[in-house]
């Protein structure tokens, strides 16, 4: 691999902003030497972050931007009122070609609005997906769309299905993914009007491998390598996982210290089962990217430490090296 | 309390018919002398089961019935074509006014069109939905509807919110149930149009307390009484519950088998991590009911066993005393 893979990070977005994303650039250039990081940011804010670290200087920039979005505002007037801000500073950037990738961890609407706004869908592909990877008993799957486009039509869930799999064949490295339909039953008449539509478009698609339905309770169980659904299903799906997952484990932990003999019990269990538990917290697998557009854009969880933008940022070479964005135009516009 | 509440139970419904629907409707009657049991299906088969116990014989009747309902027949053709199973002959009962209620675990499909079409819905009741309860950190929550009207429409949603408080408030003794709406955002102007359009008729709703939109994470943290959604969304987060549930549980258990040292802890929490697991399983809360009929029908899962069959019929008493369906009348009827 010979050129760096060039990745702007909202240094401004998030929870814990500019600490951690900026902890999380360094990380990365200290972990690998393929990337060049610009940090988009209140420069003496960044500054301030980056004096406290040793890092590669010369793969490191810093790109003044005075404005941030905040999470509450609304997303298409932030992203057309606030040009010095972070965020569109740095979608700007992989518009122009001047950067590969952004991460970012702010407001996810803003994220979305910009990203379909600034850096543009690739041709032929009508909608671009949030699309984020998930845990399940076997490993993980693609959950595609989360979030980006409410009342989705049927093809729309067909050209995520064909996006979705192209991300787990090249990036992820899954041989024939398989891609499944979110529905309350596993037959083909059940559900509501957009499935039944959305159905018989999947089962005629030569481009991806269509296992049929998927009902909600064996997308865990790791049935599915791609999960298509329609943005509010999905959302509850990512939301719910995580909601689930953290009063089990919040039940789980008082439950073991009812007793003395089990309070001595936890004790031994802790370290196996804090690994255990770590693998399947959806916040442990990086980013989310917003598939179809020209550029990479990969949404972070609000609440990122340094560690998920390390990840998110590495994710990018494994992008860029794939070139998922040709892929996905090459298949999706071939079909107009 | 005078007379006996008297529950028509499916004997050929659900994975383990007759021998559990069987049990649960001896341990019901073992338990509680204010119940009356009908035992409709195969007269032989049921009587083979029932020599296995000891009974109040006085308070319980064999209800004979030759045809069984399949999982996997369409619905309608089920109920129309088989006027001699033991669902249609159970349901005809309650419409009749011979039984107070049906319990069944067989096709959910059939249970609900059965439902609707030979009980029939109170007057004013526009869809009876499906609302069973769910587990939540603080104790449990009414997920309404979760499968009975795909592709509803607003005015479904707000019957649903009322029917769900008056359950809420009258069935589980919850004062000014807390009322909220599965949105992908906390904010009024967020979601799809079904949302956007019902956000509204809610919060100008006199007869419920209603909260405001909730996310999915939130459901579990016990954020809401009366959880509102259509059937799509409400399915999936029923079927989610029980996935990711199972998952981690099962993870649980084999990340406490990776070391000796964890081994040896696993032994000491093992009783306390399991009461504390049993209590956030969805399956414990007994059947779901059809809200909105004129009867009584109890849905419960396809693999339920005894326990959950007796805490069904149980559960008709305190839905009888409360007069659910009079209630239910008596506030929707009041609005036309």
């Amino acid at each position: 691999m010979g050129e760096l893979v060039r990745v702007v990070v909202d240094a401004m977005g998030g929870d814990y902003a500019p600490a951690e994303p900026v902890k999380g650039a360094v990380d990365a250039l200290n972990e690998n030497d393929h990337i060049f990081v610009y940090l988009a940011g209140k420069e003496e804010l960044i500054r301030q972050e980056l004096s406290k670290y040793t890092y590669p200087k010369d793969r490191l920039e810093i790109v003044p931007a005075d404005e941030v979005i905040e999470t509450g505002e609304p997303p298409v007037k932030a992203i057309q009122s606030k040009k010095n801000s972070s965020l569109v500073a740095g979608l700007t950037m992989v518009r122009k070609g001047m950067a590969d990738a952004i991460v970012s961890s702010g407001s996810t609407g803003a994220v979305l609005v910009g990203g379909q706004a600034i850096v543009r869908k690739v041709k032929g592909v009508e909608r671009a997906p949030l699309a984020p990877l998930i845990p399940t008993e076997k490993g993980v799957a693609l959950l595609i769309d989360c979030g980006a486009t409410v009342d989705a039509r049927p093809s729309h869930l067909v050209q995520f299905a064909v996006m979705g799999s192209i991300y787990m064949e090249s990036v992820m490295g899954v041989k024939k993914p398989r891609v499944a339909l979110v529905n309350i039953g596993a037959e083909e008449e059940k559900g509501n009007e957009l499935v039944k539509e959305t159905f018989p478009l999947l089962k005629e698609n030569k481009n991806i491998n269509f296992i049929g339905n998927i009902e909600a309770r064996d997308i865990p169980k790791g049935a599915a390598d791609v999960v298509v659904t329609e943005a509010f299903v999905g959302n509850v799906i990512l939301k719910l996982y995580e909601g689930v997952g953290a009063v089990l484990i919040s039940k789980v932990k008082s439950g073991m210290m009812a007793s003395l003999r089990s309070k001595i019990g936890a004790l031994l269990v802790k370290p196996a089962l804090k690994q255990t538990l770590k693998s399947f917290d959806v916040s442990e697998y990086g980013g989310a990217p917003l598939l179809g557009l020209r550029g990479l854009v990969v949404k972070t969880h609000g609440s990122s430490k340094a560690v998920e933008f390390k990840n998110s940022i590495l994710q990018c070479i494994q992008f860029k090296e794939q070139d998922l964005s040709g892929k996905i135009q090459e298949h999706l516009s071939e079909k107009e």
